[in-house]
């Protein structure tokens, strides 16, 4: 059904590119890319970037090709994309229970380097049964509850318990422990962040030193996000950052004044004018997310988004700035990243604002 | 990528379907299909169901099949995907203003009977150049503002002076108005909605009559919402309704105690149960949506949803309730439908409890 000049050519303007469009800045990207990278260099802990942000295999080549030592991703779905694409070695940072899902994820495990969040005891039996039977391994990373109150087990003698499980199962190779700061990442007040941050590293590294005490190998102290990747990848320690947004960036995470661009914008059409001072695009609900506020209006310049439907937004327009013009077009940087690619079928990666690539986002929608 | 194991097989029960699943309840559905083509079955005016809602072909076929006149839809790209599964009659609701666009509408007008909605004089005059260049001919309805304040000219004279235009102009075929009361059709108020609809709808007849006093023949006067469908379905002189939401409803819509029953659940599973009363599923927001608030849960009782995260949901027990346990399913029903549509990628068609069918959401994404 695509047809042939639904995709604009190679070198299209970024004004021509049909809209709404989910647009990558590849330059201020790729300075992302290197400055996270950089900041691993000479860390003991190591890059595993999250596919959740980005969900495109070429995003993930490019991050490993940078020296991530392999993807963390959402889903087994996901996981699946990413095996497919060659990327060897995936963590999948939540359980896996459903017992289909269970044969899926032991026969991937197969073809790659699986490694999944586990925080019970019965489903840990259920992996290494469902590995003995596909013939493969299994990682596991015990998930820890660092004080998001999410998922995982409480930090001490509960995760060794587990870990000791993990260690005497066939089919499972236990590989450490794995907490995710939730929590922390998006507090506005650095210091506050960080001290946070801190403790619940503290939890997570002294737990994976029980588990050692215990005689057990722990290869792996995962945690981190985009808000924390510094604190939590320079704690001694922990041995993996898990950290996806920083890719991108979005408006809620540019409060947090990290070191990182906003390098994916939504360019959408001024598709009515009906009145002074208001503008109607073609980009609603279905091509961006509101759960963490509107998205901002980048250009042009005193434009402001006032509200977002289903398929329309509409525009308010500073009295004494130009008015917008059916067809112009309006740029916005999403309020977060993560949920509004996961809307889009592919990028349009663009450098001086010529059309450089097109990619598809093969992980979005991969839920199950 | 997507393994045989992965799509379930016809006859699975509802309970072991793969999640977060995207279930309908076929006999709910087809009773709130019977009843909207029975609603319509004795009025002058016709249903022509908004495909924005399911975005599913099979559905729209549905649709036609127990009655209605053809599809409304909101993007060209569905559009396309509607003509392609051999849909004769296509209503686009929106403006199509970028060149690339107007070529492809022009050209899909060759296919099949095509309606788009324009509000702008430039508008459609390049819709009629790109008609004569592809020899085709695009049907066009005057979209007038009839309270909401989006997108639309004013009722009267200056809708009388565009279909004035449109008629005059080579490749348009001149059909009619829309107005969409997207300003009432929500209203709790049931007297309130009635009066508001009522307003609006008459802005939209006089309008028509104008147009006609001026020579013109209006074939199509188009406006309505599911909120509305009673109302605007006999209002004289409106001649289609482009009801979407019925066909599953929602929690927001069920408020109006409207005759349809809520036919369209998310089923997630159980994957930890850190601590008593506290259980999280595999389906955030990335399955889900909240513009309209949280989702509802409606299995098993005395549960409910207290967060959605990207990729999990919190679900709280009320005490004296059977705990939940790892893998159990928990059945949700949206905040608002057709944004939650929009993230998934099939449906899992359900009846009696046992997997019926499995139909591809082609129109997901298509947002161009």
């Amino acid at each position: 059904m695509l047809a042939p000049y639904y995709l604009p050519e190679i070198g299209t303007p970024k004004a021509q590119l049909p809209t709404p469009a989910l647009v990558i800045d590849l330059e201020a990207m790729q300075e992302n890319i290197h400055r996270m990278a950089s900041f691993f260099q000479d860390k003991p802990a190591k890059l595993r970037p999250h596919f959740k942000t980005h969900k495109c295999t070429v995003l993930a080549h490019k991050q490993l090709a940078a020296g991530a030592i392999g993807m963390t991703c959402a889903k087994l779905g996901e996981a699946e994309v990413l095996v497919e694409a060659g990327v060897r070695d995936v963590l999948i940072a939540n359980q896996v229970v459903d017992p289909v899902k269970i044969a899926r994820l032991a026969q991937l495990a197969g073809q790659a380097t699986l490694i999944v969040a586990v925080d019970q005891a019965d489903n840990l039996r259920q992996i290494s049964a469902a590995a003995r039977e596909a013939g493969s391994r299994v990682g596991v990373v015990v998930e820890v509850d660092v004080g998001l109150h999410r998922c995982g087990v409480e930090p001490g003698p509960a995760a060794v318990d587990l870990a000791r499980l993990a260690s005497g199962l066939p089919g499972i190779h236990f590989t450490g422990v794995l907490g995710y700061e939730g929590h922390t990442v998006l507090l506005p007040d650095a210091e506050q962040r960080a001290r946070q941050t801190r403790e619940a590293m503290r939890a997570l590294v002294e737990t994976a030193q029980l588990i050692r005490q215990a005689g057990l190998p722990v290869e792996i102290v995962s945690g981190g996000g985009t808000g924390t990747y510094d604190l939590t990848g320079s704690f001694p320690g922990v041995t993996e950052v898990e950290a996806g947004s920083y890719l991108f960036m979005d408006t809620k995470y540019r409060l947090l004044e990290l070191p990182f661009h906003c390098a994916l914008s939504l360019v959408a059409t001024v598709v009515s004018t009906p009145a002074p001072g208001r503008a109607i695009i073609d980009a609603g609900l279905k091509v961006l997310t509101t759960e963490n506020g509107l998205p901002e209006v980048i250009s042009p310049a005193g434009t402001r988004l006032a509200a977002l439907n289903e398929e329309h937004g509409r525009l308010e327009v500073e009295p004494g700035r130009t008015a917008l013009r059916v067809g112009d077009r309006v740029e916005l940087i999403p309020s977060h990243v993560c949920t509004t690619v996961n809307l889009h079928d592919r990028y349009y990666a663009v450098r001086d604002d010529r059309l450089e690539a097109i990619w598809s986002i093969t992980g979005r929608g991969k839920s199950q």
